[in-house]
């Protein structure tokens, strides 16, 4: 899964799901990222539909149920319902800092063939101690390495990369948000992160670039 | 001259010299490089009307006669051409590898009180000696260090910007050249570059961005 080639991933909640699916397949996203901590209402079967419909498209899922902490609404069984759903995706993402289901849910990941993201979100600055933090989301046995850090300087954004670039043995996904990082979500690929996060109509997450304008960007500086 | 603000700089010959020049101008340029050993007739007096024409329109210039050796045409009596030109213009730009008149050059800038830019071209790889080559420009007196070199891979265009990054007490500019380091000319800011080179009509180098759309893309992605 994670040759070359740069993917996008475009977060969705359930609203207009399956039409905006549609519309991310056809300018050309690569993966759907769920943002079940962001739907209206949680059925596990419709969760399942979705997670089907996303692969009939062809197209890879990430799963993503978000603490309240990291940015998610309160969703007290969050280990239950990735039980529930982890045959019918690809990549599962538990924060770093969910302490208290991280271990169980990398289990449950890799005991099904699936991929386990560890995820860690910084939304007021850049820190210090990058290199460790993905060190321990690597002991822990992330597949995928994922830090999204608020770069409050063109400097944050320079370190974010440079290090996502001294640690290319890993997958990693590197994120600088904000306004000075919005750089990072188009040549984040040169330094060796595998996925940005786009949105179709309004933005998950500061920074973020509009499917179009970014494809027609990676064309243009040769980065797709 | 070198705050925050990201720097374009358009190389020039002396085809439609003096309309370019309004034209750069006009779409938002900071800098001309007359590319002088591209120039179609060598005249002192006439070097010197356009030096002026441009320090009119509240442009900065540098003053570029490249040796054959790092892509001009063949002029002989160069450092006679910069004695002439030293006082009508800002940065004079001299190679690292013009051994015979170097130290001539860049004494002569700094005797007139201007910047001297001491740069190095490797038009087939990026070499492993990127830190050795500043330094050598940084020891030798530089105030402004500008390396370009052709980008074989992404993993060269990160090697390029995290060295450059590695390098800001001093000024640099840094260039990934060719169709991989296309992303550094824009890109290339965050990391502590001063200036990027564009162009009007006609390329001067492969991988440049075309003065509207990297305008339009600094913006939108808050470089500028």
């Amino acid at each position: 899964m994670f040759e070359q080639k740069p993917l996008i991933a475009i977060p969705l909640n359930d609203e207009n799901i399956y039409k905006n699916i549609d519309i991310a397949k056809e300018k050309g996203a690569d993966i759907i990222e769920l943002r079940i901590d962001q739907f209206n209402k949680i059925n596990i079967e419709e969760i399942i539909n979705i997670l089907k419909y996303i692969k009939a498209k062809d197209l890879k899922s990430i799963s993503t149920i978000r603490s309240e902490k990291e940015g998610g609404k309160f969703i007290q069984n969050r280990y239950e319902i990735f039980k529930e759903i982890v045959k019918y995706t690809d990549i599962i993402d538990i924060e770093l800092t969910s302490f208290d289901i991280r271990e169980k849910v990398i289990k449950l990941a890799k005991e099904n063939g699936k991929y386990a993201l560890i995820s860690y979100h910084d939304f007021e600055k850049t820190p210090d101690n990058i290199q460790q933090i993905i060190n321990q989301a690597y002991n822990l046995g992330a597949d995928i390495i994922k830090f999204a850090f608020k770069a409050n300087s063109f400097e944050d954004v320079a370190k974010i990369l440079c290090i996502t670039n001294q640690n290319k043995d890993k997958n990693i996904v590197a994120i600088a948000m904000g306004d000075y990082g919005k750089i990072s979500r188009l040549a984040g690929f040169v330094f060796g992160s595998l996925i940005t996060y786009s949105f179709l109509g309004e933005a998950f997450a500061s920074g973020q670039i509009q499917i179009d304008k970014l494809i027609e960007d990676m064309k243009f500086y040769n980065l797709r």
